[in-house]
């Protein structure tokens, strides 16, 4: 008998619908994330910087949730309030005492500009991260502290950039431990994870991406995450949206037993679509722990489908790199799966255009 | 003709499917606000507790909203940092220069109570929010200033004094300016709002609250909020899941224009299932009133139904709390119109049930 094989593992296929390389851009992850720990520590950081109070990390998307995956991080130790700034302007607060981190990949995101100018006028701590645009210019002009990096794609896919390179600057300004050797190890997994469980070479059935890709056809993904991993399930939740073109939904440990867990039942239609993922780092607290427990008995209860991803790596910074990667995967290969490229995002690029205008 | 009466008029059904009153507890929300704001002028606080340097609400489900609101409310003016805690412990940063607001309706809300001991072990500044339990009478051994009312419902239908409590305490610390005439004025709106437009006793014909009840059986409430409305949204996704039993979502503006929007196709019995009600508050940043213009075409054109829902008041405190008491009201109706008791929530007690074992 001649296993089928999945249209999954046919590269012509996969050519043929992703013609621009996205698989590429995700397979060069552990490489984007070493380049911008390398950079991060060759730009010139004013020492007073050091002493914020607080930081503000203002962007959007593909660039801000960078800054949720390092606050994740950060709050596992003694560190400063960090806000992920995601609208116009700044919050009230910020002034002279606080970092302003005004991220975008494409340097003409408008809400982040309006942050940049916003930091500027009040005279903040500053640093750019940005491969360009207008925020690249305005950051010259200005005498600002630039992260520039030098990538082509989707500002999603510039995600090794806009986490690692934030990261590498507070490491370096001594607001969050060190984390070189818990990058190093990360990287060396990711690498690993790449070729021998979720890239594009390994066949559907021994790969867990694949597997999940093929879980989820005509489904709504909802992604539970708890602990450490609350923006690695905001992550899985947009990549889908724009990966994937699927409508997509998260929710956070323990708040979700507050309120979401009630509205399991209805409408019945939903309970056949919906697909809930639920993401679980380690360590966590046993509080947490117990509670992903509680959650797949009550989705069990009401039958609705669901699968557990236990968070690996041996280091808080690697268990999110991997679980992000994994995600990124999975709504590649939807992608696929569903004839679409997964690249262009027409709705997102059709608002920007007439921003623009 | 006689035109045929609603269901949703008919006081006896409401009886028979609401026989512990819910509705009652919404009627009295500007009652509670009023005795929120009264009470909270009357605990002793310690003055030093104004030179707070950041404050951090520790809460859960209905009682963190408050905090929510509150947090969209002062990033209306140049105020501290404030987070919302929706975890076990407090975030690593808070220390002495730290206020700590543990808010917990029952008291006995396990993470909460996890926050609460956190803080006085780092001698933070801290105050209480609630009714009784074991955070009431920790509180009292621990001399620590409480801010306790007298209510009996669901923790969601306190929300006038999860809300008004910890507003009017920091009013009297100076971390927000004075809200006094905001909150007369938006009081009056309110008991008006529900006399005329939205309380039971207005008919479905004439009654917003109802009518959108009617559009959403059967349906996946999505909700769109932006400006100082993202609070507002996430209470209306909280109050569908918990008082109508129905699955919703919500998404925020201008966010979701960098992700959510690029999965609004697919799959295809979710573009039937999705209703989007976008909340606009007034005013608003006339970048994010564009973006829900934008965000109302892109629906159009994927024949996905959606409505607007503009806030009313005289002023964001006013809007905030008539916006709310409209999706109150609205997932009260459905529940309702589904035949659902909307008080009890038995997935969320029973969760309560087993941690306390």
């Amino acid at each position: 008998m001649v296993t089928p094989v999945s249209i999954l593992d046919d590269s012509e296929f996969r050519s043929k619908i992703d013609p621009s390389g996205l698989i590429e851009r995700l397979q060069k992850f552990p490489e984007h994330c070493r380049q911008a720990w390398e950079l991060s520590h060759k730009i010139d950081l004013p020492p007073e910087y050091s002493k914020a109070k607080n930081v503000v990390i203002s962007g959007m998307g593909g660039s801000a949730i960078g800054g949720d995956l390092l606050s994740d991080l950060a709050a596992l130790e003694p560190t400063l309030p960090i806000e992920i700034h995601r609208t116009y302007d700044l919050p009230a607060y910020a002034d002279e005492s606080s970092l302003i981190i005004a991220t975008s990949y494409s340097g003409n995101t408008a809400e982040t500009l309006s942050g940049f100018r916003r930091a500027i006028e009040r005279n903040t701590m500053l640093v750019v991260i940005t491969s360009g645009g207008i925020l690249a210019q305005e950051a010259v002009t200005a005498n600002i502290p630039t992260f520039s990096f030098d990538f082509t794609g989707e500002p999603r896919s510039a995600l090794g950039y806009s986490l690692i390179g934030p990261l590498g600057i507070m490491v370096r300004l001594g607001l969050i431990s060190d984390k070189k050797p818990d990058l190093d190890d990360a990287l060396e997994s990711l690498t690993c994870q790449i070729s021998q469980s979720i890239g594009h070479d390994v066949p559907a059935e021994s790969n867990p991406a694949k597997a999940l890709a093929l879980s989820l056809e005509n489904k709504l993904p909802v992604i539970y995450g708890g602990g450490f991993f609350e923006g690695v399930a905001r992550r899985w939740k947009t990549q889908f949206n724009e990966n994937s073109k699927v409508w997509a939904q998260w929710e956070i440990l323990p708040e979700a037993h507050h309120n979401a867990v009630s509205g399991l039942k209805l409408p019945k239609a939903l309970r056949d679509l919906a697909t809930v993922i639920l993401l679980r780092p380690e360590p966590i607290h046993p509080s947490i722990a117990w509670r992903y427990e509680i959650t797949e008995e009550l989705l069990e209860s009401v039958d609705i489908s669901f699968c557990d991803v236990a968070g690996a790596g041996n280091n808080p910074l690697s268990q999110i790199l991997s679980t992000v990667l994994l995600g990124d995967y999975t709504s590649y290969y939807l992608a696929l799966l569903q004839g679409i490229d997964p690249s262009p995002v027409s709705a997102i690029e059709s608002i920007k255009q007439r921003l623009s205008e």
